[in-house]
């Protein structure tokens, strides 16, 4: 099919007319259907559901070094749990610490103590007049919610398939003491699944900040979430390049099993140095007596190790990766060649990434949305929910059966071609 | 026997030499006994045990309202989790937010947040001069340590048996702005036991506080905690009496599972107005999707309504009520006429308050210590660490083992003696 650009008028007008008529076919199906967020689809969950059953009323709750896990105390996690983890995120069990449900909580809660007691003895964000992130886009919108919330001012970076534009990112952060953090999600990145270049890594090993209490926020939220078994992107180890470039304590590395377990039932882990640690122990002692040791106990009888684990995430790719697969295949038979939209074909993680004409994706989504399919917000893959160009759409396609998932994608390739029509009409 | 007082130095002197001797004995026992923490014993733990088999992979894991527990959602808690806690609470399902796995951490959390974000508007705490908290002594470290934390400025005021000097606190919230909260334990307190009596509760519903943005920190650690069945106390409902007050928005209630189920992987709840679930969820959206929804569903099912938990408690006050009878049968036969200390005789809660003369407490303590007895340190009761008389002492009786207990025990009446004559014969 020919580009829409170089349709002429009356060709444009008779596509455009032929979209609408399918567009309220849509309307009168009535559909209720989600490609919103990055939710685990009801057979991922299924196959956790042995989880269940490793804690029972026979078994010995003790963990590996004698502790009851089911009364106080542990406020860093139980060892074997420290273990796992380690081995998800490549790190030594003695940089972790094990968290609660929720690794966004984790990172909210590091951002919360930065403003009110600062890091590592510098002074407390709050009583600075200005502090900034850089927020590489497109991003996470619950990232930049939390920057947002307390008052943090975000400047976007643009993002290519190598990670963040890492010129802008040292000269910013080499010049401006203001600036106090990066948002990264670095392996299938949302939205894009993206995954930082080894260059791009070392270079963000070797950033030489300004502000002394500069921390990357390095949420390795898919570390482990591959679609190909065979094909996987691999990320050099930040901590540890970090240590090797004398900069040990410039790194916050994030991660959880929610997306491996039950989201919201799932164990969170924070990776960092030493130092760090100290630090942050200093409030984590006020904040709580420990997180949930049995959960933890209850994951580690689950997987045994890290092979069971990655054997586990196996079954996760067996489900999602037809989900993937499809999509791409619709959008590349749907609008390959119309000139009007294009997207990321990503290894792993939740999440393709779609860029429309400039002013279409609010668009396109407001059309889905009145014929019952939700998209992500249109703007939320940056700062403030403004994407400048109105042109990122994040597509989620792992939650929806596949059924739905692919009359939600005709729907959105055909709101994709309407808007554009309709765009280079007006135009 | 006689007043320690109405001795004579050689009465004393002669007693003294009794008691060090006996006191060798001890040390050379070698004992290792911990009475240092309101934690349950594994007896304890065992009654709950149950609560590990309610769950499992044969088990449908959609709460009430078709909610799939397992997956991502419901920021303030299940219904059935509400209603149960509401119960446990004596509050309405609608005026609860159930959290994660600690209210320490609500509570550090709600502190956190006021000191960023300012309570409804109010300026935050951060960017005062001076904020301060009033703390009933004795009271409970943690709480102390999460304002002493955040820079807060902690005033005593006394505990009777009737609760806070009520006196002292309407004069001061009525006089100081700076002053934002109290810390109040109202039923069974830590340490004393003590129960606020009607009259205290009617006047902190009814209090007129200079500081719009005041909050009562209502702690209800040990609101089901009776150790008797047929003679416990009742508490006016906090939450109720300030809205007929017309004060409804000065107080939020805290609960949790911790001492009913498994300390540490409990469900933990906030009970209040629905002016500030608003102002609380604006800001929890931001730092969490949601609680470990799956755990919520595991109590309901295992305690199915509140009063499958009153019966559960009545297995907990089985278990402890006999350690906290022998500790007080025991303190009264080796203490009782000496005057030279006074404890507290609690129906529920999980501690008994001493106090000895003054400038005793530490080397009490000790001395307990170094015959490897681990009691609460000596001054833990008071904000910044620093009981001002060095008299009191929290007694935390659950955790050893009866007999163990009874040993620990009988070195810390030898203990209070032996430092009591010491101290009479310096004096």
């Amino acid at each position: 099919m020919k580009a829409y650009s170089e349709m002429s008028k009356e060709e444009l007008k008779a596509e455009l007319d032929g979209l609408e008529k399918e567009y309220e076919k849509y309307l009168a199906m009535n559909l209720h259907l989600d490609m919103s967020r990055g939710k685990p689809c009801k057979e991922q969950l299924d196959i956790s559901m042995g989880m269940m059953d490793v804690l029972n009323s026979k078994v010995d709750l003790r963990c590996e070094d004698g502790t009851d896990c089911r009364n106080y105390g542990c406020l860093d996690g139980i060892p074997e749990a420290k273990q796992l983890m380690g081995d998800m995120m490549e790190n030594h069990p003695d940089n972790i610490i094990i968290y609660g449900n929720s690794s966004l909580n984790v990172m909210y809660d590091t951002v919360a103590r930065a403003m009110t007691h600062g890091i590592m003895g510098n002074t407390p964000w709050c009583r600075l007049d200005k502090v900034k992130f850089l927020c590489p886009v497109p991003g996470y919108d619950r990232h930049f919610a939390i920057t947002e919330y307390f008052g943090i001012e975000m400047i976007p970076v643009p993002m290519s398939p190598e990670g963040p534009d890492m010129d802008m990112v040292e000269k910013l952060v080499a010049e401006d003491d203001a600036i106090k953090g990066i948002w990264c999600v670095p392996k299938y990145s949302n939205p894009q699944g993206y995954s930082y270049s080894d260059a791009t890594v070392r270079r963000f090993a070797r950033l030489k900040p300004k502000a002394t209490d500069f921390r990357i926020f390095w949420d390795n939220a898919y570390g482990i979430h591959h679609l190909y078994d065979d094909d996987q992107d691999y990320l050099v180890e930040i901590l540890a390049e970090c240590k090797r470039a004398g900069n040990p304590d410039i790194v916050y590395k994030f991660a959880s099993t929610s997306k491996i377990t039950f989201p919201g039932s799932g164990i969170a882990a924070l990776a960092t140095s030493l130092n760090n640690l100290e630090d942050i122990k200093k409030q984590l002692k006020n904040q709580t007596i420990g997180h949930d040791k049995v959960n933890q106990l209850r994951h580690v009888r689950f997987f045994k190790d890290i092979h069971g684990m990655t054997e586990h995430m196996k079954k996760h790719a067996d489900i999602i990766r037809p989900k993937f697969e499809m999509v791409e295949q619709m959008l590349e038979e749907g609008l390959s060649g119309l000139g009007i939209g294009e997207w990321t074909k990503p290894k792993g993680g939740y999440f393709i990434s779609f860029d429309s004409l400039e002013g279409c994706a609010k668009e396109i989504v407001g059309k889905a949305k009145k014929a019952g399919v939700v998209m992500t917000g249109a703007g939320a893959t940056w700062p403030y929910g403004k994407d400048p160009k109105d042109s990122n759409i994040r597509i989620a396609p792992t939650l929806p059966p596949v059924n739905e998932l692919k009359t939600a994608t005709e729907l959105f390739v055909l709101c994709v071609k309407l808007v554009s029509a309709q765009k280079l009409l007006e135009g």
